[in-house]
């Protein structure tokens, strides 16, 4: 490796004291905006490397936060990326993404790097394999912030934003109910997820209001990935369903094509709703109708409430309460919920 | 904040002394395996905190390592990081990512933090805007290596793991040919980055060794967003063309809604392929005629061949040459190139 170059190196060919480099490198308003620009040039001119790690160690934080996901591979991901990557560049934040695919082992992994790491706070949404909470207890007991989105635990002792899983399960439900479907079979992930549970809560209770009696052979629980998918879908088929509420929108698309292959058609024989409002639920045929979720306010939130933590835990303040904050979300009627016995245009010619 | 729990607390706790416990939490075999457990185990319930950041300083490396994405939200970004994280899990080396959605400032703002937070190595895919290097400079200077992968410069001096692009435009056009297309629009994005550069040289050579003119106005680029791309269709419609090559699914997805919505029969009437094989390209009707592209084996090959050069480095051997590494891709024939002027089942009623 080569010499690297230091901050003497820096004040030498600049014939400035090393305390006024440190200073501006630190963009300290201590220096005169000129000098600052100027020392920088030279320091980008010269190579020079901060040494972030040890300045970061010395102020005992870290400007980096922690954003734990359970996938990155969809729209509903991205767009909360983006909304936490808004606030965090505004605040001179950097993040660091680390995902579990969905697996618990991993998320602890995860969790135990980021705080080794000395991230100043964490994002996270829980992975579906995840049981127990106790790699978070580090976070807690050091009373570094953590902030939950989507996928969280409810009796958790920090921030949670969330949508209404158990309104936006109902209005799924009921629009079926109110075009005419009446065996609604719902394709599900672990109840042990919040999202899940509140949707299932949110799908009972339109049935019940309907007095529609419910049917504990119409629900299936699965990974959501395309094969368990078609594996519930061929066992939910036995029992004569005439429609399909399933909480993920690739998932519902992946029984979408199997239906029609099989003749089915969709609106008319059978109806079928969705859930996230991914881009794919427009571009297939019939286009999907869905539960919009706006990941981009539901990032931009979960990372203002975690700086306002982080904030008043570097003033020395009292740490601030638990907050609960939900998202709007919206029912998207496209064309997979036509009427019953109304089919509308097939894709098979 | 609460105290934190130091070696010391552990050596008190334990009756050995701090050079043990040092020792047995960086996981040296000078101290007995069970001796190391014991330690570990108390270190987990008093709460201790490894200072990893001190620890990697002194060290003079973090075992971590930088991933620089163009973007996360397709099927071929998570297999290409679940390839990554394969190999770099069994290194025990930590994955840092960052992502540019596609815009050039951001990835180097991002390339600078991760030089900054001192990484050991780094892996990239270019942004669509990004127009200088000079960003990499530091690694270069500082010999950190960097490997890149699917959108490369080609002259830049390091590793760079990528598909046969030239060869997969070119046996795309050849299949369309093949079909009976002779009029063969080509939507792809900017030509600066190498990807859409080769696919467009193979497009172009394709056409020729069918002796077919090639006609300019037949080619657009654009950012292959929704928008941009039904701008780019509408544009290429006026030139009457029987076929597109799209060098991404999802932007296929959206011309062949937007020509099937105008009537226009899919295959037939028009011949339809993409580049990726997104899953997405499955679940729509007509499926998608596509190229697959091995995002796992691309990251695996990334990982691998960085890990060499950091091990290389480590023991003070000379830099390793840097490697060119093709993976190879596949001509995926599904529906949506069927024979020119005998349309198959149409998703009209």
């Amino acid at each position: 490796m080569e010499k690297q170059v230091t901050i003497y190196d820096l004040a030498r060919a600049l014939n400035l004291s090393t305390a006024t480099i440190s200073r501006a490198l630190d963009d300290s308003p201590l220096v005169k905006l000129r000098t600052r620009e100027m020392i920088r040039a030279m320091a980008e001119k010269m190579g020079y490397r901060q040494n972030l790690i040890a300045s970061n160690l010395r102020k005992q934080q870290s400007r980096t936060i922690g954003v734990l996901l359970h996938e990155v591979n969809s729209h509903f991901a991205t767009s909360v990326l983006s909304g936490i990557e808004k606030i965090t560049t505004k605040e001179r934040y950097d993040i660091l993404i680390a995902h579990s695919g969905e697996d618990g082992a991993r998320e602890i992994a995860n969790t135990r790097n980021l705080f080794n790491k000395r991230v100043d706070g964490l994002i996270v949404s829980l992975a579906m394999t995840t049981s127990s909470m106790d790699h978070f207890s580090p976070f807690f007991e050091q009373g570094i912030p953590v902030v939950f989105f989507d996928r969280i635990i409810k009796k958790m002792p920090c921030s949670k934003i969330v949508i209404d899983n158990l309104k936006a399960g109902y209005q799924a439900t009921a629009h079926l109910l109110d075009q005419g479907y009446r065996r609604i079979a719902h394709i599900t992930a672990s109840l042990q997820r919040n999202v899940y549970e509140d949707r299932f809560k949110g799908y009972k209770k339109a049935l019940a209001d309907h007095r529609i009696p419910f049917v504990p052979e119409l629900v299936e629980t699965c990974s959501l990935n395309r094969e368990d998918t078609l594996e519930a879908l061929n066992k939910l088929l036995l029992q004569k369903p005439d429609a399909f509420f399933i909480t993920n929108d690739f998932a519902a698309a992946v029984c979408m094509d199997a239906l029609q292959q099989k003749g089915i058609r969709i609106p008319g024989d059978m109806g079928m709703i969705g859930f996230n409002n991914d881009i794919l639920g427009s571009l297939i045929s019939p286009k999907l109708s869905t539960i919009d979720y706006p990941g981009l306010l539901m990032g931009e939130t979960a990372a203002q409430t975690l700086m306002e933590k982080i904030k008043t835990k570097k003033n020395g303040k009292a740490i601030l309460e638990s907050k609960n904050i939900t998202i709007p979300s919206t029912l998207i009627i496209r064309e997979s919920t036509g009427k019953k016995d109304r089919p509308g245009r097939s894709r098979k010619a």
